[in-house]
C-alpha cells in the first residue's frame, strides 16, 4: 500500500508517524513545499527575540531522521495536481523544477494554513513580513539583525500578534500593535481584552484599537505605516491578521470544502473523495459546544487530527474518531497568560443559546502562602440546563482552570457539578477552593435567583 | 429558627455563612473548643517556618468578624452533650469553667478530627509534638525559639510529615523522617513513593521507611528517638502519624457512625436523628469512582460540605446535595508537586476493577521553551469499560494534570475522550499534546492490543 502525504507540518508527520507503526509494509512518502518538515510553528515568535535560542530545536525531526524510520519525507516538492480517478500525482521540485508523477494508494491532505498578508498598498515593501514558516522567522532575524530597527509596528491583535509584540519587545524595539477592531484578542469577551491591553501598555506597548492600517510607506524598503490618518515613522512590521487553510489542491482535485473554507472531513477525517483523508489546519471540524463547524486552526488538534487520520489512512477502516473540538486556546504575552474554551458569551448566544455568565477574580494561591497572585475567571452556562458552555481566564494559572474547565466542557458537567467538584487543594498550588468552584457558586446563585423569578440584574 | 454549630473551622463556619445568608432571621451559634475560629489547619506546617509571617493570616475572620455579621462564635467553649430528644445542649466554658443549657432548633456538627499521638511510651515528653491547630504550631515555635534544636525527627510520611520535613529544614534544622511502612506517601503508587523519597534526600532529609518509632526518650524533656533497634539524638519530634474523626459527642447523642469511625450522612449532609446535620472532617461521604464510603478529611471538601449542610439547615430542606469525592488530593514537599485523583492502582482493585494503568514522563512545557521541567502522570483505567479511575502526577505542573483528570473522573471520561481532549496548548504551558492525552494515547495502545489478545507484559 503506497500512502501519500501532502504537506508535512503538525498533522501530516503524525498521520504519516501512526500509519509507520500500525503498517510497517506501507510505503509512504510526505511531500513539503518548506526546506523543513514537523516544525513547531508556535515557537516561531520566541525564535524571533531569541528566547528559543537554536533553530533546530524548532525542527522536531528531520527528513534523514523520518527517514530512519522509513518514512520517505521529500521537501521543496510541490504536489501540483491530484488526480482521484487515476490516483496520480504531479509533483514539482522546487529546487531543479522539474516535474514528474507519483501515485497513490491511499492519501491524507495535509497541507495546512498560510498566513493573509492583506491588500495594503506597500504590502511587498522589505521590512514587512508574516510569520508562518522557519523561513519567515529568518527573514525577520536577518531583517532585524542588518537593520538594527528602533520601531515596529505589530498588526493584528490576536494572540500571533500579541506574542510577536512581546518578543519585539525584548530586542529593545519600541512596539506599536494595531487592531481594526475595538479590542485585542477578539475571540475572548471585553473583561479579558481590557486585561490584555493594560498589560500591554504596563511592558512598553502602543496599543491602537480600531484602527485600520491604511498604507505601508517606503520606496523599496520601509519607512512608515499610516493607519488611523496619521503616518507614524517605523522600521519593522510584522503581520499578524489571520490564517487561511490552503486548499487549492485538494479543491482542484474534487475535495468538498465546507463554508468556511476549509476541507469538509467526517468523524473519521474522510473527506467525500474514495481514499483520501485530511488533517491539521487545512480541515474544518465540529465545536462540540454548539454543534457547528468551525475552523480553528492550531497545533495541538492538527496532531489529534493526524493520528486519526494516519491510523484511518493506514488501516483503510474507520478505526479512530476525531469527535471535534471545543475552541480551547491559550497564550501568554509578557507575563499574562491567557486562555479560553468552549464558547464566549457572544459566540454563545449566537449559537442560539441563552446564557448566565459570572466572573470571579481569585487567588491563585492561599491568600497567606507567599506569591498569591491574581487570576480572572469568567464562566459562561447555558440558562435551560446550567451546562457549561464556555470559560476564559487570565492570570496566574489560566492554563489550570482553561484545562479543568475545557474537560468540564467535554464531560457536559453543569454548575451543580462544578460546584462541588473535587479539585487538588493545598497552599501552594490553590484557594481552598479553586477559582472554578468559586465561579461555579456565583453561577448558582445566579440560577437560584432566576429560578425565583428574579434575574441578577434586576 | 435557632441553629448551634459544634465547630468553628472549615465546615463549620462556611455552614454558618451559608445559613446567615439564606436565612437573616436566624440566631446562630458556634461553638468552638481552641481559642481561634476559621483557621488555616493547612498552613500550619507554612506557618512553622516563618513561609507563612504573621500569624493572624491564618485566621480567615475573628469571633468578632462573624459578630458583625450576625453569627455568634464562642471560642474556647466545649458542647459536652447534646440531647436530641429535648434538643437541649450543655457547654463548658473552658476559661470560667461554668457549665451552662442552650437549645437548638437545627444542629450540625462540625467537630472536626484531631491528631493521633500513638501510645509510645515519651510521647508526652516536652518537644514531643503534633501539628493539628493553631495552638500545636505556637508549641512547636515556642520550642524552636527556646531551645534551637539542632536536629529533628518526624514521623510519618503522609502529606502532613513531608510538609512538616521540609519546614523543619527551612530553619535550619536536620531533619530524619521515619515511616512505619516501606514507603512514604502511601496513598501512592510506588513510582511517586520513590521520586518523593529522593526528593527528600536530595534536600537533605535522612529517610527511615519500615522504621517504627520505639520509644521516646529523655528525661522531662525530649532527648532522643529509638527506632529500628537503634538510639538517635534528636531534640525535636513532630508526629503526624495522621489524624481520627472527633466524633464522641455525636455518638452519645445517638448519631449513626460509619464503619470507618466517621459520622454517617445522607447526600444532603443529613444525619439519622432529626434536624441534625454533619459537615467536614467528622463525616465519611463516598468515594465516587468506588461507590464506597470514605473517610478524607481535606479542608476543601470540609468547606464544600459546609455548604451544603448550612444551606439544608437553613431551609430545614434537601435544597443541595453533596454527592461525594474522588480523593483527589495534592502536597508539595520541597520543589516537587505531587497529587493524585481517584483511586490508586492497588485502590482500584480492592474495588473489584481490572486495572490498565501506564506511566509517561513528559515536559511541562514546549522542550524548546526555556526552563522545561519534568512531570511523571500515572493513569489507571477500568480495563472493562476504559473509563478513568484514577491519576497520580509528581512534578512541575502535576497540580493542572490532577485537576483535570478528577475533572474527568467526575465527568465519566474514558481513554477515547482523553486522547482527543482540546486542551489548552501553548510552548510555555505544556508540550503540544497534554502529558495527560500523552498518557491516554499509551493507555490506549494497551487497550488494543488487549484487544487483539495480547496483554502488555507479554
Amino acid at each position: 500500500m503506497r500512502l501519500v502525504i501532502v504537506g508535512g507540518v503538525a498533522a501530516g508527520t503524525k498521520a504519516a508517524s501512526r500509519a509507520r507503526r500500525l503498517d510497517p509494509e506501507a510505503e509512504i512518502t510526505v511531500y513539503q513545499e518548506e526546506p523543513e518538515p514537523s516544525i513547531s510553528e508556535c515557537g516561531l515568535p520566541y525564535f524571533l527575540s531569541g528566547v528559543v535560542e537554536r533553530r533546530d530545536e524548532l525542527v522536531a525531526r528531520t527528513p534523514e531522521q523520518f527517514g530512519e524510520s522509513g518514512i520517505e519525507v521529500r521537501v521543496r516538492h510541490r504536489v501540483e495536481k491530484v488526480d482521484p480517478e487515476t490516483k496520480k500525482l504531479t509533483v514539482r521540485s522546487l529546487e531543479g523544477g522539474e516535474v514528474f508523477e507519483d501515485a497513490y494508494d491511499r492519501l491524507i491532505f495535509a497541507t495546512g494554513a498560510r498566513a493573509v498578508l492583506p491588500p495594503i498598498s506597500g504590502a511587498d515593501l522589505d521590512g514587512v513580513s508574516v510569520l508562518r514558516f522557519l523561513t519567515d522567522s529568518d527573514e525577520v532575524r536577518r531583517y532585524v539583525q542588518e537593520r538594527s530597527p528602533k520601531r515596529a509596528v505589530v498588526v493584528g491583535g490576536g494572540y500571533i500578534g500579541l506574542e510577536v509584540a512581546e518578543n519585539l519587545c525584548r530586542l529593545g524595539i519600541e512596539v506599536s500593535l494595531i487592531e481594526a477592531e475595538d479590542r485585542v484578542a477578539l475571540a475572548y469577551g471585553p473583561e479579558v481584552a481590557e486585561r490584555v491591553e493594560e498589560h500591554l501598555k504596563k511592558n512598553g506597548v502602543n496599543v491602537y484599537t480600531g484602527a485600520k492600517v491604511e498604507e505601508f510607506m517606503g520606496d523599496g524598503r520601509l519607512e512608515g505605516v499610516r493607519f488611523g490618518g496619521g503616518e507614524h515613522e517605523t522600521d519593522l512590521v510584522v503581520v499578524g491578521v489571520g490564517v487561511r487553510p490552503r486548499v487549492e489542491l485538494a479543491e482542484e482535485a474534487g475535495v468538498e470544502i465546507g463554508e468556511g473554507g476549509a476541507i469538509r472531513v467526517d468523524r473519521h477525517m474522510r473527506t467525500n473523495l474514495p481514499d483520501v483523508w485530511a488533517a491539521g489546519d487545512c480541515v474544518e471540524t465540529v465545536n462540540l459546544v454548539s454543534g457547528k463547524p468551525v475552523w480553528i486552526p492550531l497545533g495541538n488538534t492538527a496532531n489529534q487530527m493526524g493520528r486519526v487520520a494516519g491510523t484511518n489512512a493506514a488501516t483503510g477502516e474507520n478505526t479512530l474518531e476525531f469527535p471535534g473540538v471545543l475552541g480551547t486556546g491559550i497564550f501568554k504575552v509578557f507575563d499574562l497568560g491567557v486562555g479560553k474554551t468552549g464558547l464566549s458569551e457572544e459566540e454563545a448566544e449566537e449559537a442560539g443559546f441563552e446564557t448566565f455568565s459570572v466572573a470571579v477574580e481569585a487567588a491563585d494561591r492561599a491568600s497567606y502562602y507567599p506569591g498569591a497572585e491574581k487570576v480572572f475567571l469568567k464562566l459562561i452556562a447555558d440558562g435551560a440546563s446550567g451546562r457549561l458552555l464556555g470559560a476564559e481566564a487570565a492570570g496566574s494559572g489560566a492554563d489550570k482552570l482553561v484545562d479543568v474547565c475545557a474537560t468540564a466542557i467535554w464531560g457536559k458537567l453543569s454548575y451543580p457539578d462544578l460546584v462541588n467538584l473535587d479539585l487538588a487543594y493545598a497552599p501552594p498550588y490553590g484557594p481552598t477552593l479553586s477559582p472554578v468552584i468559586q465561579a461555579a457558586t456565583v453561577l448558582s446563585g445566579e440560577f437560584d435567583r432566576a429560578r425565583r423569578g428574579v434575574r441578577a440584574s434586576e
